[in-house]
């Protein structure tokens, strides 16, 4: 059986999609800027991508420009917005768990001069907009934080901040790469000024990604060259893969009016409640309720993630340790260490992130091999041999209610 | 009848290349950078991809980094190289002639504080090696010269440019986008350090193209996230998008090696000649010789390339005035300008790029329909008609050949 669970770090790209993008390649691959009759179908795919994508955001289809990806549309954004305000001020606040992509570039704009707030969140991985309200200064233009966390799913209070920078009059940016199609996203209600999406983390391309401008939001270009997507990022459109972003927005949206992804989303409760079962020792990673709908993350106590990760592997199992940017480190992950895990914790870590096409089969079949890889590698983890005694004892301390115990968990 | 003559814009994609894109969308869905059975053929693929792309311009794969396309890869290799060499020197040198990928981006450094010569060219939009050894300084960093234009199909002198520059130690990019896949290129012949190449002037995707860098080279990178492709250029991997830009690289480079693009060539030659000698008044625009074998640029005179566009497209035939990225704009195009035509004859221009698909068919179709066309133009404007009865005149003097005759055509 080959189960997919790393729908966090992409998803499979729905039939829908690639029949959209082939027949965007066979039938419509004149260039978009073309004033002919191969120029002008591309463009109307390209308008008709807008609206689709816009309807997901709830923004106006001319608010949204299209990028290569998520890492490009925070770059433009954070960078972009920099630049254009650098007159207004030169302060920007993030959060210590955002992505990589947002995280870099804030520091990138510190070497350039401007001054980042990152600030910390409690052991959920939230911060509050009271915290962002207290870390403006007179020299604040932007706020970025990110919609849903990409490794422990936890979704900030996007709409309380939104209140709190629109009354301050500093712009709001939130990588919603992994939210979006997830979680209804409103920019409108939440009073968002720059939003960043992805194909590939909705089923749809890699490769093309978007990023909502509110109107009046002045953006810098960071990449030089025609005068494609009003000036702002120039290059030949990438027709087939915003056609095919545009699709994938639209089915999006339509699971979401759907059921809210209620399946799905009690799917990912069996498979975390069935680990809780069947596995002591187990941490859950991020918050319970204010959490995306496909995401479980926990530590596995006393063994390391990768070692999971190798073993799920070698039974057809797709799983992440973290987020697929730092695999291949041995680094922990900044977002755990954020949130107050020790190394050795955070290194335990396994995310198991679904789709909507997950199936309680598939669930069952994790819910079968997980326990005993886990037991198998805590067979050979000198540290959970070392806690077991300390359990046994404490076991025994508590049955036998021994007065006069010097144990640490007697009861 | 439908006849695509705007290859220089873009390309219709291979069928290959759209069942390789597709078949990487549906199996091979994994994040290239996941570490378990879906990642591990994404990654597989990649690196597959980049053989393939490495060997139509001789080059080690691992000097490949793909990126979104043309005009990220120009400025990835101008912004990154005037950064990571800025404790060299601050100046660079270009042409007049650049796509705007380039001009744009010399312009946005020269606002950071760089100094950026713009070679002027000769009639046939060449400059000559001899101009770029003499344009170089203590302070040179780059040259950055194009392969083949986009706009009149000219060859620029690479080989001798790579000597120069080599001999300098500055180091040498071109923008290949049109001429990988036309012509042979080869970045060690030519002592080259970096190329642009883009997937979708080659009849592959559009949305997916490389820098090649030669080993040794540093490029800053200007994107920031993740670590993928050698940290110099973050994000998710485009993984489809990088099979497609591979299978195509495969294809022209087999298409080069059967017939070095012979057939295209000899086409274009019966287009051109055909045009000549049906349509009077009509001046060649770029080199005879040194030119991509699909191209054909003419001046048109006395009218406007925008009235010959919308006559071509409603029978059929998709042609282009200039560049894509600048249609839309009444400004003449900068290269025609910078080889010395008037505004008037730049205004005039048609060209016409064909692929390996083309058919004589299709050419005859061309041939049977431009010279009608040109007709009723002319007939419609004044400076042909203004020009007709002096060119009367003219005739008239000659034939009399009269004595004491004022006219400035007298024989």
């Amino acid at each position: 059986m080959k189960v997919y669970l790393d729908n966090a770090a992409t998803t499979k790209t729905d039939d829908a999609v690639i029949q959209a993008m082939a027949a965007a390649m066979a039938e419509t691959f004149g260039n978009a800027s073309s004033v002919h009759g191969f120029g002008r179908p591309a463009r109307q795919a390209i308008e008709k991508a807008r609206r689709q994508v816009a309807a997901l955001i709830n923004a106006q289809p001319e608010e949204i420009l299209f990028t290569s990806g998520g890492t490009e549309s925070d770059n433009l954004a954070l960078v972009g917005v920099a630049e254009a305000y650098r007159r207004k001020g030169n302060h920007i606040i993030t959060s210590q768990v955002e992505h990589h992509a947002v995280l870099h570039t804030c520091e990138h704009l510190e070497k350039l001069g401007y001054t980042v707030t990152y600030l910390p969140v409690d052991e959920f991985g939230r911060v509050t907009a009271e915290q962002v309200e207290a870390a403006i200064t007179d020299e604040t233009i932007l706020v970025s934080i990110m919609y849903g966390n990409n490794e422990v799913g936890t979704l900030m209070p996007i709409a309380d901040i939104g209140r709190v920078t629109r009354a301050k009059g500093v712009l709001f940016h939130t990588d919603a790469v992994q939210a979006a199609g997830q979680v209804p996203v409103d920019v409108v209600a939440d009073q968002v000024d720059l939003l960043t999406l992805t194909g590939h983390k909705l089923h749809g391309p890699k490769g093309c990604g978007a990023l909502f401008v509110r109107k009046g939001v002045r953006v810098a270009p960071q990449l030089f060259g025609g005068a494609q997507e009003r000036g702002i990022r120039p290059g030949t459109e990438n027709v087939p893969g915003i056609v095919g972003l545009g699709v994938a927005a639209e089915l999006a949206g339509a699971r979401l009016a759907a059921d809210g992804n209620r399946r799905m989303r009690e799917l990912r409760n069996y498979l975390l409640k069935g680990i809780l079962e069947r596995i002591p020792e187990v941490k859950v990673n991020g918050h319970t309720m204010e959490r995306l709908p496909n995401n479980v993350n926990v530590s596995v106590k006393f063994i390391e993630g990768e070692g999971m990760l190798l073993s799920l592997d070698m039974v057809g199992i797709a799983a992440s340790s973290g987020s697929a940017c730092t695999s291949g480190s041995l680094d922990p992950s900044h977002v755990l260490l954020a949130m107050g895990l020790d190394h050795a914790t955070a290194h335990g870590s396994l995310r198991l992130t679904l789709s909507h096409e997950t199936t309680a089969e598939e669930i069952d079949y994790v819910l079968e091999k997980l326990p005993a890889i886990v037991e198998r590698l805590r067979g050979m983890s000198p540290l959970w041999q070392a806690a077991q005694s300390k359990l046994g004892e404490e076991v025994a301390c508590a049955r036998q209610n021994r007065a006069g115990c010097a144990c640490p968990y007697k009861g």
